[in-house]
């Protein structure tokens, strides 16, 4: 990655996706966790060479639209590797996923169940619930899921609409750290397991989602750890019921194998006396760091040749757009070489996940973040 | 507008703008401020046709990037009608304006001046401060400007180096609804003005920048009390010193001016009981409504042929991605019709600003927002 960097003269910000690393990413989690399947959450990072590698590899593919199943059947991945994981979907989206192959569907509300149940009869579909999700630097709100009950009452009504209910899916959390968040979550599911078999419906799949994390500033469990939590959980809660088991990692997959080559534009000084610089990217908010809103998730940040200068001082990072609300890292203590220039390269590092797509068509009149994988 | 959609059948979220209010909303703040030089901000939105239809009726163009000045210029605009307003530029693209004419740029800086002393001897240039904005909607935060004692500092040195120092620009904040504002920035100026003519420098230029409002669900006041305050404003600071004065407007001319089409991909509930209903719509955050994060720009809604249902009932609005951020309006109190349904269509109004070039790529696979001119 060093030396590929080292070669080139970006004009504009370009992540850099190193394959190698994705793979790598993969095996361990597939090591780990050696009895689930692993549906890689496409929009992390939609990339056609990103794709390619991991089908190689015997990834299925969790999309979020009609254009991410197009990409993965495209590329000739067979459509019983690719679920619609999205509960929001139009019906046209609906309808042309099920001519295309797909049966495998996420779902959470009676409204979408009726959308199924008409235009993608017989499906295998599997309901999100609500559940806690402390712990996680990228909180999931409720945005998605139901909670346990309502959750029931959809399973039962699905198959009475000529569906096929498999199960329960679940998320703890982007970037989610506490291991504990797993078994917290498996327990509201084996209750719903054990209810439902009371009026004869049997279900054989538990998908766990994504929020395995991706390396940033601060420590993270290893996959060998996550791969041991989730076993004594499922152990713990489903013994001998040999479930089927998804999980969807994006983030985790991608999120430290990309390095985004970025510029400083400007450093500069509000008032004389100011001793915190800001320093302006050629990348911001709206041009691939929407995951720095609110501070959310800190990259590392490196200037190529002065890793390990120890004059430094504290900045603020900001965007090279007009808007005001384009400021990267307020907050946040970041530290840069005292020496920092406009013309300087910068590194963005674990930004391999939700950058490319993330970026604005052309806001300001700056292209979107160029990606090549190496 | 109402009777051209009725008669589309858009199968994505679309931005209609009427070319016809966009002159309108520029003749009348030409009307209310006969003295100045509206500068249209074009990051507010760059279509080819806003920005002709402008032009056609006299209007500069304050531009963010090389690629909105070439978008001018590539429509036959001569460049001293064009600014290179962003305080923050590459080098590089310095270089290219100046050698395309561009003769007008914002800086705030020691180091931006440093370029363009280099890179655009000679040219006029302006220095932006920092001014109070309490009363703005978008509020501007310390990214732009420097402190009023820096500015002197940068004027006389940019008269030194070579450069044309013709005056200073602030930015009362976006949607500022507080006209005191403008009097109480002036002041600052003013005093500018005075110190720097002591020194032998004699300033020309007034740049207000925008802040003019656009009409969201809250009462504003018109442009001819904008006019009647700047004017005012204007005249005390500066009596008979007749200044140049450039405004650059962009959500004022354009906001009201468009209206986006969009369509209810589910309507549902958490909990059986929940008296508040999700209602996802196929544009989000990501795709084209940046500015609602955190709220801060509350779009009037309808459903058309609902408009004055009284069957209505609490909603949170969201987009349709499957990044749990991704929600519209969760605190902000909107009211929708109670048999509101997936494919129904409704309008976004007072979205031609600051939409369409913010939307992503392709973020979840889904397009980025649409847009036509009528």
């Amino acid at each position: 990655m060093s030396s590929f960097l080292a070669e080139q003269d970006f004009a504009i910000p370009h992540l850099v996706v190193d394959l190698d690393r994705v793979e790598e990413n993969y095996r361990a989690l597939d090591k780990a966790l050696p009895q689930a399947d692993i549906f890689y959450a496409v929009k992390a990072n939609p990339h056609e060479q990103v794709i390619k590698r991991l089908a190689s590899l015997g990834s299925c593919f969790d999309t979020a639209s009609l254009n991410e199943i197009d990409l993965c059947l495209n590329l000739g991945i067979s459509p019983d590797r690719v679920s619609f994981g999205n509960t929001i979907k139009k019906v046209r989206d609906i309808t042309a996923a099920y001519k295309k192959g797909i049966r495998l569907y996420a779902f959470d509300s009676d409204e979408e169940l009726g959308k199924l149940a008409e235009h993608a009869p017989g499906s295998d579909v599997f309901c999100r619930v609500l559940v806690n999700c402390d712990g996680a630097e990228w909180p999931l709100s409720k945005k998605f899921g139901c909670s346990t009950e309502m959750a029931y009452g959809l399973i039962v009504k699905a198959k009475e609409a000529g569906l096929n209910p498999v199960g329960f899916s679940f998320h703890v959390g982007s970037q989610q750290t506490n291991l504990d968040q797993w078994d917290s979550a498996l327990s509201q599911v084996e209750k719903l397991f054990n209810d439902l078999a009371r009026v004869g419906i049997k279900l054989t799949l538990v998908n766990m989602g994504g929020g395995f994390p991706a390396h940033y500033t601060t420590d993270i469990p290893d996959a060998q750890a996550y791969g041991q939590a989730i076993t004594k959980a499922m152990d713990g809660h489903f013994g001998n019921n040999k479930l089927r088991m998804i999980v969807e990692p994006g983030r985790y997959i991608v999120g430290d194998a990309g390095v985004i080559e970025a510029e400083v534009v400007l450093v500069s000084r509000k008032e004389d006396k100011d001793k915190k610089r800001w320093v302006y990217l050629d990348i911001g908010l709206f041009s691939g760091l929407a995951e720095c809103i609110g501070e959310a998730i800190r990259y590392p940040i490196s200037v190529p040749g002065k890793e390990h200068s120890t004059e430094t001082g504290p900045v603020v990072l900001a965007g090279p757009s007009c808007d005001s609300l384009d400021i990267l890292y307020q907050n946040t203590a970041y530290m840069m070489p005292l020496d920092l220039k406009a013309g300087d390269k910068v590194l963005l590092h674990s930004t391999g996940a939700y950058t490319t797509t993330y970026s604005s068509v052309g806001f300001n009149g700056f292209p979107p973040l160029a990606c090549v994988c190496i």
